[in-house]
C-alpha cells in the first residue's frame, strides 16, 4: 500500500481505469469540482475507462444523461456498467416468459423489460396473476409503498418458488453530509432473512460486476487484468471486489472513507488497496495542456 | 423426546405451566376451540400458569382484555409476561430522563412511559429535541410511516450513541392461514445491519423472558425449574429458549410446526422438546368434572 | 457515560460489584498490581462481590485456588460464577442419564459429572456407546486432538440428535501482550456452522450468567438490580450483557479495550457503559486504613 | 424446473457441459459406475466439457491423474477448473514478492508457487521472516498441526495486514456414506470470525469460478452462456452459482441432495435448477454406438 499524492501518476501506470461513481466522481452536492480534468486527461492519453456502479434505479442511458446535465460529457452510456445491467442480463438469460414483479420506480423497471417479459410492480400482483410471476427484482427504494408492498413481497416469495434478484447490494446511500437513506439492498436483506431463501445479488464486491466491464474491454482488443486499476471510496465493495478480481486498486478519500480513518479501517478489515489517494481529481497544473 | 397424545397427562407431572400465546392458545381465527378446558383443569388442580409471549404492541392489561373478550377469563394481566415488559424494565432501570423515541402505535408507547421519561414517536424527533433522546424502542410494526420513519431512525442512530431496544424479536407474524406480516423484530434487524451497532433485543428464546416469569413465581413460594414445563409451537423460540433455561418443554403442533414436519425439523435443528403433543387442549372427557 | 478517575468512588455508590476476571483482576502476567486493595476495601465496607467469568476449564474451587496461590485470598469459590457452572446446571436439570461426551481436559469434565451421568472424552466414543450419548459439551480448547476429535464431533452430531452445550462463548483468549489462542467457543462455532444445528451457549453477554449471580445474591437478602454494578474490560460481553440485564456498568481500560480506542468503539458499537475507569484498582492512599 | 429421466437428452440441448466432481462424477467409493459412457458420448458428439471443482488440494495435473488411474481418461488437466487455480491466479496478479504462508500439504503448495514467490508452511513462520509474509493461503485441511498452526495463523493475521486467501470454500467433505470431514473452508471461516477481517474466498457458488471456465471456452471460439449447462449435486454451490452466472443448471441426485429431499430443499432455499435428473450417467442403450 502506497500513499500517493498525485492521481495522475496512477493513471500513467495503467491502460484502463474503472471508477466507482458515488464518493469518487460525485457526491450529494454534485460532481466533484475538477473531476472533468481527470476525464480530459484520460481522453488525451487514450486511456480506456468505465464507471462500475451499484445502481439499478436507472438505465445506463439515463445515468449518462445525468452526468451530461451536470457538465461531464465524457461519461457515455457505453462506459457505464451498473448492477442493474447484471440483473437485466440474468433475466435475459434465465427467465423466458411470464411476469417479472418488481420493487422500484417505473423508470427502473423500464430498462429491464424486453419482448416476452412483462414487468409489473408488486402492487399489481394478485390472485389473478401470481401464478405467472417467474421472477422478482429489487430495483430501487422508491416508487412503492413500503408497508404494503414489502409485506406483499414476503408473501409472494412464500407462495412461489421463484428467483429473487437484488439489483443493488448496497444497504444505504448518502443523502447529505449528515444523512443516509435505506437502499433497496438493505430492504432485500430483511425480506431474505424473513423468507429464509437465497437471493441472487448483483453489485460490487461481487466479481461479476468487474467481469462485465472486463468483457466490454476485451471486445475492443487484448487486455490483461494487470493493465486495469479500480478506483473507489469504499473498502468493502470497490477495493475488496477489485482486489479479488485481480486488479490493482486505489482508495480515494473523497467519500465513504475519511482521511483520519483510512489506516485504521484497512488494518481492521484486512482489505488493502494498492494505493491511497486524496481524490480522483487531476490537478489543473498537472494536465500540461 | 416422547410423543404424547394427552396434554392433560403432561400437566399432571408439573406444578407450573408456561404457555406461548400464538399457535398455542389462539391463532388467526381466534382462541383454539376447547382451550378454556385446559385452564379450567389448571385451576381445578391448583396449578400455576403464565403466558410468556413475544408481544410489545400492548400492555398486559390490554392483552388480558383481548382474552376476556374472546371468552377466556382465566388469563389475567398478572399472568402475562411479554417482551414489552422487559423493554419497560430496561427503561425503568437504565434510562433516567429525557426522551424515549419509539416506532409503534400510541398504545404500545403508553405502557412503557413513566414519570421522568417522555415518549415520542420517531416522527416527532427533530433538531430541537434530538439531543434529549436517550433511548430508542422498536415496539410495533404499525403506527408509523415505514419509509419516512425508518430512514429517520437510521439517521438518529448514526447521530446519537444511545441504546436501541427491540421489544419483540420476531421477524414475522401470521395473519391468516396463508399470509404473514413483517414484525418489528425483522425491521429492527434491518436497521441494526445498516447502522452496524448492537441492539438490545428482548423476547424468547432469550432466557430473560423465562427468568421474568420464574421471578414472579418465586415471589409466591419456593419452586424449582424442574416443576415447570414450557409449552410452545416454535422450536427456535419456545423450545430452544425453554430448554436452555433448564425447563422441560412441550412442542404442540397447532401452530408454526406442522405435524408432518416436526420430526424433520427437530433433527435438522437439533432442538429437542421433552414431549410432542398435538395441542394444548384438554379433552372434555378427560376433565372429570 | 462518565469518565471517572477513581474506581473507589464507583464502589461507594453500589452495594454489590460484579467483576469480570481476565483484563480486570488479572492479565497474562498475573494479578493486576494493587487489585488486592480493591477487595480489602470491599470487605471493609461490607460490600458484596462476585466474579462473573466465561471459563469452563476448571471448577470454581480450582479457580479460587489459582487466585489464592497468586496472593488474592478474598476470592472464594462461592463468589465465582462461571459459564461452566451454567453448563453443569443445564446437565443437572435436563440430562438424566447416559453419557455426556466432552471436548476438554479431564479437569474440566470432572466438575460437571454427577451420579447417573458418565462423562467421556469424545475420543472414547465409538459404535459401542454412541447410542448412549445424551449430550455433548464443549469445555476447553485443550485436552484433545483437534484434528481427530473435531472431525469425530462433527460426525457424532450428524448421527445423534442431542443437545450440544458450549460452556464458554469466547472465541479467543489472550496469551501474552501480542498473542491470543483460539478458545473453545470459537471452535464450537465452526462445528455449529458445519452441522447446521442450534447449539446452547453459556457465558456473557447472555443474561443467564448475570441471573445466576443475582440469584446467589438474593439468597442472602433483598437486593435490587440498581444496587449492582458490573465491571468489565470488554464492551460486547461484560458491558452489553450487564446493560441488558439492567445493571449499571463500568468499562475498565486495563484489558481488551485500549484507552485510545474506548470512545471510538463505544460510538461504533452503540454499547455505552455507565462509567469508564482506567482500572478496578483502588489506590493505596484512598483506602484510609 | 423439469424432472428429466434421461441425462443424454439434456446433453443434446447444449454445446458445453460443466460438471461438478464430487457427487456427480465420483463419490467416496470411486467413479460413478457408467460415468465413462457420458464422456464417450460427449466426445462422440463433439461437445465441450469442463470439470468445475472446489478443490485446492492438488494441481489440475494431479487431479487429472487421479481420474486416469480410476479409468477415466477423458478428463485431462486442461479441462479442470479448480478453486485452487483461482487462488494461484490471485497470487500471480496481486502478490509480487516475499513469502506466501500456507495451511495445507506440500503438494497443495507446490502448484501455487512461481519464481519470485516463496511458499512456506505456517509452521515455519517465525520472528525472522514474519515481516516478509505478503499473503496467507488456506489450501487443504491436511499437512499441518491443527492446534499449533491454527493458533499461529490467528496471530499472524493479527500482526500483519495481508490478504488471506481461502482456496476452497467448502466447510466439509464426505468421507464415506456416514461420515464427513471438516474442510479447509470451514476452518478458514473460524479464523476469519476470530480475527474479524475479510478473507478472499474462491470457489463455487462464486461466479469467478464459472468465469474462469467460460474464459477458457471463449479462447476456443465464440460461445454464449445459453450454450452451457452446469451439472451439480449441491443446490447452494453448483446450482445457485450456475444460475447466478446465467447458465442453465441440472441438479443430479447422486450426491449431496437425496431424491426424497430434492423438492423440499428447492422450495426451502428458493434455488431452482432448470432440470432434475437422477445422475449424470448416460445409459448404455442410449449410446447408440
Amino acid at each position: 500500500m502506497k500513499k500517493i499524492d498525485n492521481f495522475k501518476s496512477i493513471i500513467d501506470r495503467y491502460k484502463v481505469v474503472f471508477f466507482d461513481a458515488f464518493g469518487v466522481l460525485k457526491n450529494y452536492e454534485g460532481l466533484l469540482p475538477g473531476i472533468e480534468r481527470t476525464f480530459a486527461y484520460l481522453e488525451q492519453q487514450n486511456k480506456e475507462y468505465y464507471i462500475v456502479t451499484n445502481d439499478a434505479s436507472r438505465s445506463p442511458t439515463q445515468l449518462a444523461e445525468s452526468y451530461h446535465k451536470a457538465g461531464l460529457n465524457a461519461i457515455t452510456a457505453d462506459r457505464i456498467v451498473s448492477s442493474g445491467m447484471l440483473a437485466k442480463e440474468y433475466l435475459d438469460l434465465k427467465v423466458n416468459d411470464g411476469i417479472v414483479a418488481y420493487l422500484g420506480t417505473e423508470d427502473s423497471a423500464h430498462y429491464i423489460e424486453r419482448s416476452g417479459l412483462h414487468t409489473l410492480p408488486i402492487s399489481q400482483i394478485d390472485s389473478s396473476n401470481i401464478e405467472k410471476v417467474n421472477a422478482l427484482v429489487f430495483l430501487d427504494d422508491e416508487g412503492f409503498s413500503w408497508v404494503n408492498d414489502l409485506n406483499k413481497t414476503v408473501n409472494l416469495l412464500r407462495k412461489r418458488t421463484i428467483p429473487a434478484i437484488v439489483a443493488n447490494t448496497d444497504h444505504a446511500y448518502p443523502l447529505s453530509v449528515h444523512d443516509v437513506a435505506i437502499a433497496i439492498g438493505g430492504i432485500a436483506r430483511m425480506v431474505e432473512n424473513i423468507v429464509g431463501k437465497e437471493f441472487i445479488r448483483f453489485g460490487k464486491p461481487d466479481s461479476q460486476m468487474f467481469m462485465f466491464a472486463y468483457d466490454l474491454l476485451r471486445e475492443k482488443g487484448p487486455i490483461s487484468k494487470q493493465d486495469i486499476v479500480m478506483v473507489g471510496d469504499t473498502l468493502q465493495t470497490d477495493i475488496w471486489g477489485g482486489n479479488k478480481f485481480g486488479l490493482d486498486t486505489v482508495l480515494v478519500l473523497s467519500g465513504n472513507t475519511q482521511p483520519k480513518d483510512a489506516e485504521n479501517r484497512i488494518t481492521a478489515t484486512g482489505i488493502v488497496p494498492t494505493y491511497i489517494c486524496d481524490s480522483a481529481v487531476v490537478e489543473y497544473d498537472e494536465l500540461g495542456f
